[in-house]
This record gives structure tokens, sequence and C-alpha cells, in this order.
């Protein structure tokens, strides 16, 4: 998926792209058969989320520059309200996942991790039955000494 | 180690395996030398659970098709009471690890986390001087786009 | 980086070293961008402390027999009043750290995770505007059957 991010004073403003990938963590009780959800289930309800921006350009409404020449194009792109930081991208995912997730009455948590690299990550967590006030963002990112 | 979850839908009622990682996680005050646990210590209390399941089917005794056949032959084969998803197998190794490291006094909390391949997990962590209801079952699974 | 510890019964009280890796993780209310912290500003804060340790051996005080040999060399030594296990490391870096990170308002907790091996790995954690008393130190390892 490619992003940038206009504001950005290094090299993040330039039109750029990662494979990013996510982690999506669903808390509860196990049911009967011991699953707090069939990762085939699980699967079925997060890929039709990660078919939308595969290969795509994810495009912040107020990037008047690239909004304005992707809609002259056929080339894939969606278009979001906030600024594409992988925090935004996971807070994005935690809401709309949240949704997803709420009629299945034993889950009652949610996690979601999302790495533009090996070294870089945010991530959004909290109770899905609860006021959204308590989800939490983190950054994380690994360094290496030798 | 080898399983099958005979109530399943999908692929996975057939007998089946994976390399599972288990990640055992000892939460607590570090003592005069700066350990909460030492690792050798560690792997002398968790390798025991490890060699006993290592290379062999891990059967649900209701599972009668297979604890039948593998009662009849010289296979190595653990019995026992729950479905063999991940979730329980965490579950089982939560509370019989809780117990092995409860004399240690410093030691207040327990994760475990086992991984049926690398992009699917199921976690369960609490505290292990308070009441099991306190412990907490995740599941999770890594996406990737690109 | 290099250390050893004294007080070790196994091979750990000889002189080795790892390839240490940390995660560094800041959690907090993003700003108007859309950020916890810039990747780029989180490196630049945790670089230096990196720096000082690289190629380093990392030298207790009390380790009279190492000390005394280093400080006739030239050789890189960064000494510590503390036993160098990755609990005691983790919980160093945590500390200074949290004094770094505590002038960006909106970052309100802190986790520091240390790695010696792929498999051994100490973390803490903490809220970084309240007492150090909530911090929680963690060893965990990584087991594998097949």
């Amino acid at each position: 998926m490619a992003h940038r991010l206009p504001f950005h004073e290094g090299g993040c403003k330039n039109i750029h792209g990662h494979s990013y990938q996510m982690t999506v963590e669903v808390a509860g009780e196990p049911d009967a058969n011991g699953m707090v959800l069939d990762y085939f289930d699980l699967v079925s309800i997060v890929e039709p989320f990660i078919k939308e921006i595969d290969h795509a350009f994810l495009c912040d409404n107020s990037d008047k520059l690239i909004r304005d020449f992707l809609k002259g194009t056929s080339l894939k792109v969606v278009f979001v309200d906030f600024p594409t930081t992988a925090e935004n991208i996971a807070q994005w995912f935690f809401e709309r996942l949240a949704d997803n997730f709420m009629p299945i009455k034993n889950i009652s948590g949610l996690r979601i991790i999302v790495s533009e690299t090996e070294r870089t990550t945010a991530e959004v967590s909290g109770e899905i039955r609860v006021s959204p006030v308590d989800t939490r963002l983190f950054a994380h990112q690994s360094h290496q000494t030798s």
C-alpha cells in the first residue's frame, strides 16, 4: 500500500509505500469448542478490509495534490479523513473491526498492531464493549546493537 | 506435535500437526542478582512439559476414533480432556506452569503464548497468586498486505 | 555488547556478549498529525544511548576482576552499579528514557524490551508520569516443539 505524509519534514512527505503487516488480536472467553474465535472466521472478517487497501494508495482527503491527481486516473485509491500514519491506520482498523466483532458475544477486547517495517509499529487496543475512550495508542520501534 | 479438531468443519478435523512454539513469560520483582528468574531455571521448569508432548499426538479423550486407534499402538500419545485448540493448550500450560512457579515467591504473573504457525497464536495471561477468574484468553493472527 | 554475571553458576560468569535488541514502545494520545511520536524523533532520542554501549563491555562496578583490568586498557567500557542481567539493563533504559520522554506531554507510558537472544527477553513497562513503583518486570523465553 502506498501513502505519504504531506506535513512531514523528512522523507515521509514523498510518495512511498510499505509491505504493511497487521496483527489482529481478539480477547474473550473461549466457546464450548475451546476457541475465542476460529482463525478461519477471523480471516473471513478481516480479509475484505485487507483487499480494499491492498496495492492501493491510501490518500488523506486533505492531501489536495495527490487527491486531484488520482481522481483523474483509474489507479486504485482509498480516501480517508486522517493523516495516514501507522497510528491512525491502526485506529481506523480498530474502529471498523470492533464493529464487526461486536456481534460475537464472547469477544470482549481487540488489539490491532500495524507494522510499516519490521522495526516500526503502531498498536491500538481496548475493550470493544465500553466507551472508546479506553483505547490506547502505542508506537514502538526496535533498535539493535552488536 | 500432532492433533485434530473433530468438530471442525474445515481442514482441522484431519490428523495434522504443527511446529508449535511457546513463549513463557514470568512477571515479578527481580531478586538481588537482578533476575526475575534465571533463564536456566525457567528452562528446567518448562522442558519436562515440552518433552512430554514433543513428537506426540495430543488426543482429546472425547475423540473416540483416534483414542481407540492409538491405544492399540505404541505410538506416542498424550491424552487430555479438552479440544486441542491453541487456546486450550495455552490454558493447560498456564495452569500447570502456574503451579510450578508458585513456590518462587517473587513471581506474581504468568503469560503463555502458543503459536501453531507464525500467523496464528493464542495467549493466556494472569496473576498466579489470585483467582484464575482473572486469566484472559487471546487469539491473534497476522495479516499481510503489499 | 559484552558482559558477564560473576555470581552465575552456569556459563554466564564467563566474558561473553550478545547482539542485544531493544524495543522501545511509547504510549499516549496521538498529536494533530496522528502520531504518538515521530519514529525519527524516537530514533534521535534513543540512538545516543545505543551508541554509548555499542561494542562496549558493560561492567558492573562490583566486578573488581574486570573493572581493574579494563581500567588499565583503552578498550570501550561502560560502568554501571548493577548486575548486568537483561532485566536490569531494561530497567536502566526505562529510567533514563522515561526522563527523556517526560517533556513530550502526550506520552504517558513506556515499555522497554531487551532481548539477549531471539529466545530470551526481559521487559519493563509502566506509566512515566506516576511513581516508578508501578513499573513491572517481565522475563520471557520461547520454547519450541516439533
